[in-house]
């Protein structure tokens, strides 16, 4: 690789492409970070965006505004849709950036296991739009439920079912617990929001299948206290408007539900598919790439994939796991290994460092699991709590979310309650 | 009037129905505020969302909230599109809600002088919606300028116009100027934000047409100290996407411009209209209703319009501005004339005590009129601060809006720069 003028180019704005991007700052290379939105989200407390504890602004981030200090870096709004190998050039909707060494950061979005008309009746969460959607759907059941005087209506308006018993469906499960127990008391006059019935289905035999099973157990008695119907080896076998058709031990039941969220299944981006057809790569069953040790495309050393549409598995037992810190790591390695080869060197395979995963449920409970130590209840809520605020990117962002827990905590309120809609809806209504 | 159970319906969560709500708290009466938001909203600071500088939660204020411990008040969720005064009910799109007393505060709405079509092309500022429209056009604009290379388009996209150089204009002039100028600094590689063309629009002879002129002539300066050009009796008279024509000194010229804000002319809810329907009453030329001097609609003595959708004029030169402060004043003065009726007694007429008016321009200068004491400058800005904050309905947000406040004018950072779409549309781009 020749130094001067060589052209990175990085897609997607994610963990792992703003990482790489941050360490390639004092490199001897352009970079161009293409995005289709202009601001980096910090999905894991997305939950909180859809439960009214934050609003979207407190857990993003402007792209530019992140890299506005790196001279070398430039920021372009593009939604890319594939990669012409031959040509070295990335191939966006409306045009194409030559690159020399490309990084694929797209990450992942919501799985219907096929069932893609599912998706209009139980929003997934993955994007703003996605948190406030579901926001609105929540609020406006009980505001519904309010002005509803047939009980059987009322009775599925006030039921909130959450399909997928991993970290997201465990965390938005408590924060929903706490919206209708605490927040909304006293709220209305005809409904009690804290007979709502929250159920949390999840496939496998329990929940948080990543963490160890005593974590799981505790998770789900957390989960339990605080009112939250928890019900495992449970699967959806279909959806309708305002019934959730489920299948437990054999027996199939219908619930009737008019909110239904999903936090089950993730694919890899589209963009898996098109660069698998453009080098032939393998892909995973999730539409990932299976990667070379070193996080390139096996026989295209000048393109790397990391995050959630990497598929890398080397010596592990099972491909490492879509979350942040995998992708912040893998962006890293991957920054340090085209300034090695610049330098005419190269690295070791790239090697994660599990530091452990940890899950909050409700208002101070808590479930952490570093592999040397497991621990559960009031101090690992703080550790969850102390954790994400670190991981903010924007130091401005850290003392709201900050402020917000701690007034939402001692208030038991959540301020960002709007149900808002499209302009153009709005509109139509004035 | 008997005391018990006396029904009072409030249209409206503005300014004035709050007001009024919050002053028949403790009165022997029952209580319904209908709205068809679920929040009010605190819309003099909304030009700061459309900007970037503040979330829309920070201003607004979940109804159900603000009302909890109201007792004696519930809040409905509604779409109210007519009164039945033969029956003394009000009609919702879904229902009808009795009542005893009616207090309507159901507000304004942009106006476009017959034009309605040039809604789509130049967004108002009345609603949550509007603001983060606004937000995602201009922040829309300079990223395609970015990408752009024809440098005639490329100006077009760097020109932004706002019709209308009251309060809301001036401030979103100011507002954009220093987005443009401070807060977009080396965010962009192709183009100088600092070079953005603002321009406001006045059709009379000078901006801020309420205040004195000697404030209107510092404000003027204010904004041209901050790049933006300021033009007054400048009308416009056709909208074309991307062009505005206007009309100055008999002279018209098209002006190429992507972006263009609307803060001219507003109307009264059509709920004034159904109103007049309904009872006979007079109304102005912006739909308003002409109040009797205790703001009943005449020869309806327990029908009452407050705010925005009320002409009131007794005794006074010109009918009283649609401006909170008039809104608050009424909606008190309609609570405590509810109550004394109920002890068969009765108050004067409805008085405002005009406190001055004042307006911000940019990160440090504001002009305040006080009636009996006029000034202009950073001590007028901070004034004008104070007051917002004071007048925010809940402390959290006080806290919110002040930390963020302080962070943007030390860094000169706007963190809400989110460009979001709907969810239908975020959904079709995966």
């Amino acid at each position: 690789m020749e130094s001067k003028d060589h052209h990175v180019v990085i897609v997607g704005g994610g963990f792992g492409g703003i990482r790489a991007a941050q360490y390639l700052k004092h490199a001897p290379v352009r970079v161009t970070l293409i995005d289709r939105r202009n601001f980096h989200l910090f999905q894991p407390l997305l939950y909180q965006v859809a439960t009214g504890g934050l609003s979207p602004a407190n857990i993003a981030a402007p792209l530019r505004a992140v890299l506005k200090h790196h001279a070398n870096t430039r920021v372009l709004l593009g939604e890319v849709v594939g990669v012409d190998v031959t040509k070295k050039e990335v191939i966006l909707k409306d045009g194409r950036v030559p690159y020399d060494t490309l990084i694929l950061a797209a990450g992942s979005r919501h799985h219907y296991f096929g069932k893609d008309q599912w998706e209009e009746l139980a929003p997934g969460l993955k994007t703003v739009e996605d948190a406030t959607e579901i926001r609105r759907r929540v609020l406006l059941a009980f505001e519904q439920a309010e002005r509803e005087n047939d009980l059987e209506k009322r009775k599925a308006l006030m039921t909130f079912v959450i399909v997928g018993g991993g970290p997201t469906g465990v965390e938005l499960a408590g924060a929903l617990s706490e919206i209708a127990r605490l927040t909304m008391r006293r709220n209305f006059r005809n409904i009690d929001p804290g007979s709502a019935n929250i159920i949390l289905l999840e496939g496998a035999e329990r929940i948080l299948p990543p963490f160890p099973p005593e974590l799981s157990a505790q998770a789900q008695k957390g989960l339990e206290k605080l009112g939250v119907n928890v019900r495992t080896r449970c699967s959806v076998t279909d959806l309708k408007p305002g019934e959730v058709i489920v299948k437990q031990n054999e027996k199939v039941e219908t619930i009737p539900a008019r909110t239904v969220m999903w936090a089950a299944g993730v694919a890899a981006s589209p963009l898996g598919k098109a660069l698998a057809q453009a080098t032939g790569c393998e892909l995973d069953k999730g539409g990932r790439i299976v990667t070379a040790p070193d996080l390139t495309v096996p026989g295209h050393p000048n393109i790397f994939v990391i995050g959630d549409l990497a598929h890398f598995k080397h010596g592990l037992e099972r491909p490492l796991p879509g979350v942040a810190p995998v992708a912040m790591q893998q962006g890293r390695y991957v920054a340090d290994l085209i300034q090695a080869r610049l330098r005419g060197k190269s690295l070791p395979p790239f090697k994660y460092r599990d530091k452990g995963s940890m899950a909050t449920i409700g208002r101070s409970f808590g479930v952490v699991d570093l592999g040397w130590l497991r621990f559960t209840g009031f101090f690992a809520w703080l550790t969850w709590l102390f954790v994400h605020l670190m991981y903010l990117v924007r130091f401005e962002n850290r003392v709201l979310v900050f402020f917000q827990w701690a007034w939402n905590y001692i208030t038991r309120g959540r301020s960002a309650r709007l149900i808002t809609e499209t302009w153009e809806e709005a509109r139509q209504q004035k």
